[in-house]
């Protein structure tokens, strides 16, 4: 049974934003899925669905450049997280049915080794409570987990909110972004945001229902955060770095928490020396800042019990909706990635491969 | 009697660097002590040491800025930190003799009413202790109270350093600096630091014995930070902001604490579109640093008698050093805070304006 297995190559490394075709593209392949032999303790998954996420701009750099994750191999296929059904293994762990989560190939089908460097066999994730779930497949690959996880620990642990603080929220339309405010407003904070479309802003107020959103491309920064933010910023949620979380440096409050979850303003910048520079980081001592980085793969092996039950619980009674746009056809990865950087994603960007 | 009472007068707002004689000067003025008549709850001081601290230049400028501390007003006395005794009072608290610390007048007399907005009366630090003391008066102005605290509050609390992490420190040997790097070799940290001449790099080496010490002014910084912190740096002590800021980001361990005591190379840059833009930001959530600001001031209500204890301790054992850079007469004023900014001063800078 030979079949399709296209898959994306990285092609080449980009400098600035990824181009199709010259860094990145989806080339044909097959696969012999019935003669396909594994070695002890691998797999063969057939994908069915792929996360896009910001962060992954950070892999096609060159090789030498240290970062927080290892470099894209030129010439190898893309990875990402991804869940995906086991069709074959020789894995103890995982069986013939299992639905699985963790990094896997953006193709259609993915041959997992025990240890390889980029995907892991031992530490995938098992999705099978997915199959009798009320909950959408998705909701488990991303909200239950990775990107609903990143949303509540960070404003959790991190931002530390009180009831009646003013929280500002960047990509507050984003997969992560639109998680923080719903959880916010839950908290009792006066919850701003702003986003990069008439269309987001309007999700925002009458959709998610938080107190203010401003269309960042439309307005002075400034007099944005003046005006929608009146007694200051208690939290400042971070996901775009650059001119934005220079200007609410001015505009926070003392104690201000200012959590940084990413900075997706910066990615496609690759010299330093290009990147936006922070004037505003006296205000850091001035008002007693305190800006905190994290990554959500820090987060994995703590007891996240809690989260599960209130994201399940504000799910089910509707205080929480989960917005996703999920693009159809691994044809279509390539520029449904550029797009999330575009910030044309409502909601959390994802590509659906195949049913399970 | 009619005695001197000059005194530093606040001439006109610096847009950069104050000059002598255009925005602030020495002038000669006279007090007449015995006919000198008090309101109700009032005192009259007699200066002994005025304290410079780089922040007084954050109170030179215009009043419509907000800041974390009131601006100076033009055509009156300058005002900072200082130790003085009482020779008049009829404020019920203080009596004749009494050594007291607080915001004083950078003159030789200063009139303090009970509620006045730059000194208060009713909040000035007894230093009563001090006449029977094996330490020196300013020992207990600046070590015992707001400097040995800011160096003590921010590495204990703020750093939270563990035996065997690498420390760096700018101005090193610095009023803050030179307590924070013997704190830390106390709590068997692997301590480096930087500082703007040769003799203060030997200062550190020698006399405090750090780990490793450099000239700033005379290395590639990030050459320096790679050899002298081979195994990456767990916490930055940040006294400069600026460029040593923006490169130590990139020398960070992972979960590496920034913390921010001041900023002093940008103090004199009052346009805020030509402060330092730290590029390196990023690395705040690729390394999840934690980055904290903290104004001392917050910490004068807590109980202090871990760090009160610690302190006297240490140095009555030999195990830290106090330096003092201190400057003989008012007339000296204006050139010594001129010199602190220049990183002229060796240890803290303070100005000996008369005997008790």
């Amino acid at each position: 049974m030979v079949v399709s297995n296209k898959g994306v190559l990285f092609k080449a490394i980009p400098t600035g934003h990824p181009v199709i075709g010259e860094h990145f593209e989806v080339v044909d392949r097959t696969i012999d899925i019935e003669n396909f032999k594994l070695g002890e303790n691998e797999l063969l998954l057939k994908n069915a669905y792929i996360s896009l996420d910001p962060y992954i701009r950070e892999r096609m750099r060159e090789p030498h450049i240290e970062s927080y994750i290892p470099p894209f191999h030129v010439g190898k296929v893309m990875v990402g997280d991804g869940t995906s059904v086991v069709i074959k293994s020789t894995h103890p762990q995982y069986h013939e049915g299992d639905i699985v989560a963790g990094f896997t190939g953006w193709e259609e089908y993915t041959h997992i080794k025990e240890n390889d460097e980029e995907m892991n066999a031992t530490g995938r994730f098992c999705l099978n409570h997915a199959k009798d779930s009320s909950f959408p497949l998705t909701h488990h690959s991303h909200l239950l987990r990775i990107h609903g996880l990143t949303a509540y620990r960070g404003l959790i642990n991190f931002g530390n909110p009180k009831k009646g603080e003013t929280i500002f929220v960047s990509t507050a339309a984003g997969a992560i972004g639109h998680l923080v405010v719903q959880i916010a407003k839950i908290k009792g904070l006066y919850v701003v945001g702003s986003a990069g479309s008439d269309e987001k802003v309007d999700f925002l107020l009458n959709t998610l229902k938080i107190d203010a959103a401003f269309n960042y491309k439309k307005v002075n920064i400034d007099k944005a955060l003046s005006k929608h933010c009146p007694d200051g910023i208690d939290i400042y949620f971070d996901n775009v770095g650059g001119e934005i979380l220079d200007r609410v440096l001015l505009h926070c409050n003392r104690f201000a928490r200012i959590v940084v979850c990413g900075m997706i303003s910066q990615y496609n910048i690759r010299n330093r020396k290009e990147k936006y520079g922070i004037k505003n980081i006296d205000q850091v001592f001035a008002k007693s800042i305190n800006i905190i980085g994290y990554l959500i793969s820090d987060f994995w092996t703590i007891n996240n019990d809690t989260f599960s039950k209130d994201m399940e619980e504000w799910l089910e009674s509707g205080k929480l909706i989960y917005k996703e746009d999920v693009t159809i056809g691994i044809d279509n990865i390539p520029q449904a990635f550029l797009d999330m950087y575009a910030g044309k994603n409502l909601g959390k960007s994802a590509v659906k491969i195949s049913d399970l």
